[in-house]
Formats: C-alpha cells, structure tokens, sequence
C-alpha cells in the first residue's frame, strides 16, 4: 500500500480498494471536477404492482452478486431489526464479499461480525461504532473500511464514489407506490433523510415498512417514483430503542459548567447580537445543558434565532414551540417529542443531508448555522479533532454529522478535559476527523481555549468574564491531573480504515490495534 | 430531411436539428437506456454570497454564449414579467441563436417574435402557443422547434435530451440562499414544479424573487442547494394576470350536458366503486361542471375519493374541505382559491412533473389517476387526439399535461362535436398528439364513443343510460351538421416542429402553412 503525507502530516494511501484516493489538502482545496452520477433511467411501463410478499422476495429481485454494494439507513437506531434480517438472507444465499454501506451502526447490529468473519461481508463503508468497529480495529476486514460523515457519505454517493448496487430502506408509513415517511406508524423514527441519496442514486431500492397506508403516504419523504419495490414486514424494529421516550440534560455540576461556559461564549462573543441568530447541538448532556442556557440567554436579551439544527429534543421543542426558535431544521429526531413535533408542527421542518450538509452543492445549511456545539474524544494543540478512535486506537464511533456541523461559524467543543486516566487535549490527536481549521473553541471544566487562528474570536471576547486558556496550558493540567499519564495507541502497520473528510479526501489513516 | 414512418403511419424526421430522433413505436414499445444526465459537481467553498444587483448582473453571471438553451417555467402565466425582461437584456448583449425553453408560453410573451425574427433565438423547445405558435407555422424560426408534454420536458431534462445552459427561475418567494416557493408573496401562483428538473439539472440557476424573506423559506419547492445566483427585482408579474380571482363553470346548456354525460360514464362504469377512487379535471368550464357533477355523485352514493390530481380551482378546494377528496396533488393553481389553499391545507400537496407525470421513474402518479377529463381540438376514427394545431395546420397550442394526464385508467375525451364550421371528429387527425392506444372514451353533446380497444370498459357501461355511438356515427351526424364542410390543413412539404410523446419519440410532425 502506497502511502503520502496530507497537509496536516498524516499518511494516507494513494488508493483504496482498488480506487485512488487523494489525500487531505487544507479546507476548500480540493475543488471537485465532473458531473453527478446518474442512475438507470427507468421505464414507467415496468412499474405497475410494486409489491412483493416478503423480505426473501425482495433480496431475490434486487438480483444481489458477490460484491455488492448494499445500503441501510440509521434513523431506526438501536432499534432496528431490517439490517440482520435482510444480512441473515444474504448470507443464507451464499453471497460473498458485499459491501454494507450503512449511514451509521449501532450495538444491535453486532450480527454483522459473524457475516464479516465468514467472508460474506469484506467491509464497510459509510459508519462504524461498538462491536464491528472493534473488529475493524484487529484487522478483522478483509477489505479497508472507509468512514464519511453523514454529508459525506451524501456527497459520496452523489459524486460516484460509493455506487449502491441495492438499496434497503426501513420506512416507519409507506404506500403501495412507495412513497415514504418516517414520522409517523408504529416505529415512528422521525426523518428519513439518511435514506435520501440512496434513493436517488441506487440501481435497486426497495421500501420495507410495517405500516402501509393508502396511496398517497404523505408527507413523503422518500418519493415512489425512485423506488422500485415494497415490502410489507410484521415489525422494523423495537419502538423503545428506536427513539428514547425523552433525553436527558445533564445535573453532573462539572459538565453543567462546560455548558454554561459554552453558551456564555455565545452570549460574549456577540453572535446573538447579530440578524439570523441560529444554533446546533446534540442529544448528549452537555448539548442538552447548553441548549437550556441558550433558552434562558435569548428570553432575557429577548432574542428569536432564525433556527435551531436538529437533532431534535425535547428541549429543542419546547423552544420552538415558545416562539424562541422561528423553525427547527431536523435531521433526526432524538425523542420522542422531537418525532411528535416533526409530525405536527409545521415549523418543524424535516431535512436531509443534502440541504444540511452536503459539500458538493451550491451552498447547504451548515455554514449558516452561527454556533455550533459538539463533542470529542481527542482534540490537539493544532484543535485538531478526533471523534472516531480512543487514545488507545480502538475505533470505537462513527463520524456522524461532526465534518459537517464543524462548518459553522463558530464551532465549540466541548468535553472534561479527561476521562478516566487519559487527557482529553493531546499535542496530537491519535487520528484527525476533522481539521483544526475547522475548529474555533475548546470548552472543558478548566477553561477556553480559542483557536488562534480566529483572531476576529479573540478580538470579540476581549472582556469577557471566561476563563480564557490554551490547549498547551490544559495539557499540562491535564498530565498534572493524570499524573502525567500518557495514553498511547499499539499499532502495526497495517492501515483497517481510512477517515474520509467531507470534501472526498483522505485526511487520515486507522491502524490495526495490538491487544495487549 | 430523413423522413421515417412511425407505428401510427406519421412521418417524423430521423434527426432533429443535427441530433438522432426515434420514431415513435407504440404504448410502451421503447424502453429507455443509459443513465440520468449527471449536473456538474458542484464546491461549497465557492457559495457564499449568492446575491446580485439586478437581472443585467444575473444574466451577465450566467455566461451565456451563441447557442446556448435558457430557460423558464410558466407559473407566472399571462403575467409573467421575467421572460420578456431576461430576452430584452440577452438580446441587447447581442447573443444569437439561443435556444428558449420554457414550460409553456402565453400571449404576453408576443415580444419573443422578434427575437425569433432577429436571430437572437433559433427556435424553442417546450411548449408554444398563440402569437410564437402563429410563427412557428409560417417557418419563422431558423431550426425546427419541439414541442414536449409537461411530463416530456421533465423526461428529456432528466434523460439529458434537453441540456440547459441556463435557468431563470421566477419565485414568488426566496431566501438569500436561493429556496423559493410559489405559494406565497405579491406574485403568489402556487406550485413551482415546473422548474424543478431545470433546478437540478441545469448547468447554471438563477433565482429570481420580488419577495425576499429571511432564511429558511419555507415551504420550499425549489431548494438552494440547487441555486447558483438569487436576483430581487422591483415585480416578478402581473399578479391580476398570474391567477384569475376564480374559475368559472360552464352554464351552456350543451356544455353541460357534455360535463353530466362524462360524470355519468364515471359512475355506470363503477370505477367509484372500487377502492382508491381519484379523477382529474383540468380549468375550462366543461372540466369544471364534470368536477361539480362528480362531487354531487361522490356525496350521493358517499363516496370519498382518495385524491384529485389538481390544477386546482375553487371547486376543487371545496371537495377538498368538504371531505369528498382526501388529498389534492397539486401541479398548479389556477384561480387564488387553489393558490390559498396550497398554502394553507396541509393535505393540499405541491407536486412536481417528476413525481405526476415523469414517465421515465419507477412509476408516476398519472396511472393511479381512475378517470381523467381532457379537451382536444380533433380526434379522429382511431382515438388519436390532436390538442396542437387546429384543422387548418395552424399551431396555436401547447401539449401541457395532456398525454401525461392520458395515462389514467380511463380517459376521457370531451368536447362539442363542432366547433365554428369545423368537425372536432375526423376520419385522420391533423396531427397527432397522443395515440388513440392512450384514449378510452370520447364524449359530445350527441353521445359516448367508448374505444373499442377498452372491451372491458364497453362491458362495465352495459346497461348504461348513456347514448352509445361510435365515431364513424359522430363523423356522419358532424357531416351533416356541417354541410359536408371538411377543413383541410394547406401545408407545405418543410417540418417547422415536431411533436415529442412523452417517452421521447417523435409522434408527428408539423409542416409549413402556407398562408390563405
């Protein structure tokens, strides 16, 4: 395997499976070139009947060889029952080295192991966490993983590098002409826009849901006029680990800090000072906290955000619904409040990775949100971040939207600066999700720390009350706290996955763990 | 000129302004192949800004060169400001052979002749009608023109038939990142579903508003991730022309009877009776009756239809709040009460031509339609319907959803059996715009002419009321009417356009008149 250095210092291969690669140049440095991929044109007088009886029938007529490429959304988390019922079929025929090409994995889809080991799956592209992202980790793969963020793998998609031979997509209400929703029926999930791209852009799409209802299923959020067959199953998945019945804001008083340190920084640095204030955070703890705070900063300066990002929440809702949030942009729903809301409110507004965070088109959301707050496992002295391996190496999380909500204009990690016996700040990361460039704050329990590189940031929060810092300085913290304990991953050579960055790159390299 | 018979005994060209064209062979008879027309990949890092000053800078940013294929959609109709404003300012850049295609024309697009005249515009691909029509016909145009379906020109756009250089898309709402609707702003006209394949398939897209509003526009019909530039200008139209206040009903004692005979055969051939019942009407006074006749049988026999395909009118609006229709799939408005109700009821639906008409995807709605009620100026002893030119060879109409729309379960063709001193029923039409294979019923003011092809549905209508006849019968009894008049077509050898049916194959030509 031939290996060349990115900007940011990291051996990446010159190609990937067979397919050149190119490695990672700095933000907006590699412009795309060529036209969008186009799938089959297809005859309309070929779709009359688009049924089929069941889940057999419709891995039989999506006409699957060896090799394969085939696709699953995530929206039914850890709930989801279609991706090991279709993977069970697949084996049961025969098939040898697919490719699953998930949006995410999640802990129930462990199965997935034994098919890899057993040579009908050779890898993954898209997503991994837990039990198949260990087995990547000790070289279990038979082929190089390759992980995108969830506007990546859009852009992927969309761009011809990741073709999907047969697309498999779990719908919560569907129609007999496939149109389908995820808001809605028995295993309600909220959006279905991971699914979008596949589609548009598979040869084969096939609908499977456990609520048809008559034509037309609106609203549709995959539209029938891309799909080519239907499938009615008794269950997709188990409605209590497909959504969470509420998620909860953390009370832990170090992390209660981080939040309000981050939404403070908001508050000082003047962001919601300016016309179209907006936010994004997540569904942890902290992300819950923060969202609080900012409720309570904009109720007393008696400011309306133009929007909020979703992942929806509770919280979130409840912001909208009190008029502090002109519109939610979902991308997923995190509770079930978040479902209900997308359902009922017209605000609410159900999106996709391609107007959220889609890199190749003219323009998507993300760069338009003014504040985002994410997590890590790693960050440097460069804020580089690392959000997929732990210090030890083990690639234990998928990217998510981390690339991709890191667009905004100001972008805020926030984490304890350790956990456990290892530092949360590094001089450099064990592996790059996404580049320092991209990244303008850092928020632990002992501090801020401002990228450098955003001078304009700096100048803005000249007096405020933070407790400014660098990340030098909380490393040094942070080895006083450990007693200078210094995580270190055991490698080999041997490169299992590569980290794609949004723009298609390859801005760094996972390498095969040694077990101690 | 190669000239080659197709499977209805037309002659068509074997190329059309240098490119192959296939004949056109039968329902079904041409499976298409190849893959959908990828648009150019585009960079996020390149969108920022998207604003320009006015329509000279806009025009200026799309780099138009000799030759290259503009667009616009019709929403606007008779009140449509941008396309005379967009060909005045191209045509003072001094451009020449442009290629105009939009998604229908309308008289207040007169000033397009003298371009057509001038050399600025070659010909037009899409829809004519009126004045550029009446030019068409005499040989004004220097290539030849072509004239597609609503759901021909999404086809061709996607397929890569129709290339657009440039879209100029009139929104009656935006925001700065180029996501605009229809359904509301001073120049409200409802869907924009007409220019949705140009928004994803065209190389460059200019968004044109008179109604800036803050982001996110929404609802949005166009999305801005498609969008390249976005223009505010002082109006986008005339809005006591974009959209009567309401349509009205027939109240001719003949046209109604023609209305009631339609709504009657709908009844006794008991498609009501089935599950899923839906219909579609178009906005003439005749369509509009049928839909009052429909609504009274609907109410009668307690029926609910699960949807009406619009054009949406007052009427259809009521059926809708009444409860008697479920969901309207709009695919424009037609007078301000559908306009409203677009915006307003959630289960009145914006659609686009790819998911009504389109009939290259893995199926459209059109075949889901039970019964659909259309006008033509001829159709003759095989069913074949002319909607373009009138029995004299003049081309004075465009196809605009009609053989699309022709896809329902059963169509039906009203219309009086003369018109002035013309039979509207002719041994041969003058030219044909959709085959007689795609036409189940014809019905005037002296009887029902079921096609003998439907021997289903001539035994559904046994025991019928209605007056059975054929139309040899109704070409005899408009004979005698008449005085024997038959109008024949004075027209010279030379093909000024020709006829495209919806899978892309040519089903007529329109040759030269040669002028009284």
């Amino acid at each position: 395997m031939k290996l060349i250095e990115n900007s940011l210092g990291r051996l990446v291969p010159t190609e990937v499976n067979g397919k050149p690669a190119r490695p990672f140049a700095g933000l907006g440095k590699t412009p795309p070139t060529g036209r969008k991929s186009g799938p089959p044109i297809r005859h309309g007088a070929d779709y009359g009947d688009k049924s089929l009886k069941n889940l057999e029938e419709a891995v039989e007529a999506a006409n699957l060889k060896n090799g394969s490429v085939i696709s699953f959304h995530h929206h039914l988390r850890n709930g989801d029952f279609l991706l090991n019922r279709v993977m069970e079929i697949v084996a049961a025929k025969g098939l040898k080295d697919l490719v699953v090409a998930p949006s995410a994995l999640f802990p129930c889809h462990e199965p997935l192991c034994d098919h890899i080991r057993n040579g009908v799956v050779s890898h993954i592209e898209g997503s991994m966490n837990g039990p198949v992202g260990r087995l990547c980790s000790t070289g279990g793969f038979s082929k190089t993983a390759i992980l995108r963020s969830h506007g990546g793998r859009y852009r992927a998609i969309q761009d011809g590098d990741l073709h999907i031979d047969a697309a498999f997509i779990a719908a919560p209400t569907a129609d007999a002409h496939g149109n389908a929703t995820g808001d809605r029926g028995p295993s309600a999930c909220g959006p279905l826009g991971f699914a979008l791209a596949d589609s548009l852009y598979a040869d084969w799409v096939t609908v499977v849901t456990d609520n048809q209802v008559p034509f037309p299923c609106y609203p549709w959020m995959i539209e029938g006029g891309n799909v080519d067959r239907v499938v009615c199953v008794e269950q997709l998945g188990d409605p209590e680990k497909i959504i969470s019945g509420t998620t909860r804001v953390t009370d832990d008083p170090e992390r209660v800090r981080i939040a309000e340190m981050a939404a403070r920084l908001v508050l000082d640095s003047g962001l919601m000072d300016e016309s179209g204030f907006s936010f994004q955070a997540g569904a942890g703890g902290v992300s819950l906290k923060f969202v609080e705070f900012m409720g309570n900063f904009m109720r007393e300066k008696g400011v309306v955000a133009d929007f909020a990002r979703g992942g929806s929440t509770e919280l979130l809702v409840a912001l909208l619904n009190e008029g502090l949030v002109k519109y939610i942009l979902d991308g997923q729903s995190f509770d079930l409040h978040g479902v209900r809301s997308l359902a009922e409110n017209p605000r609410h507004i159900n999106t996709n990775p391609f107007v959220s965070y889609n890199y190749h088109t003219k323009g998507c959301f993300a760069p338009r949100v003014k504040a985002s707050v994410l997590g890590a496992t790693e960050i440097d002295f460069d804020f580089n971040v690392n959000v997929n391996t732990h210090s030890d190496g083990w690639l234990l999380h998928g990217i998510g939207g981390f690339t991709d909500a890191a667009d905004a204009e100001v972008t805020i990690i926030t984490a304890p600066l350790t956990r456990k016996i290892h530092s949360i700040v590094m001089p450099r990361v064990t592996t790059v999700t996404a580049p320092g460039e991209s990244i303008d704050v850092f928020v632990c329990e002992y501090g801020v720390a401002v990228n450098p590189r955003r001078g304009d940031l700096v100048e803005r929060l000249k007096g405020s009350a933070l407790p400014m810092t660098t990340m030098e300085d909380l490393y040094a913290k942070a080895m006083e706290l450990t007693g200078n304990h210094r995580t270190e991953a055991k490698t080999a050579e041997e490169i299992v996955a590569v980290i794609e960055y949004r723009d298609g790159t390859l801005i760094d390299s996972v390498r095969r763990v040694i077990p101690e």
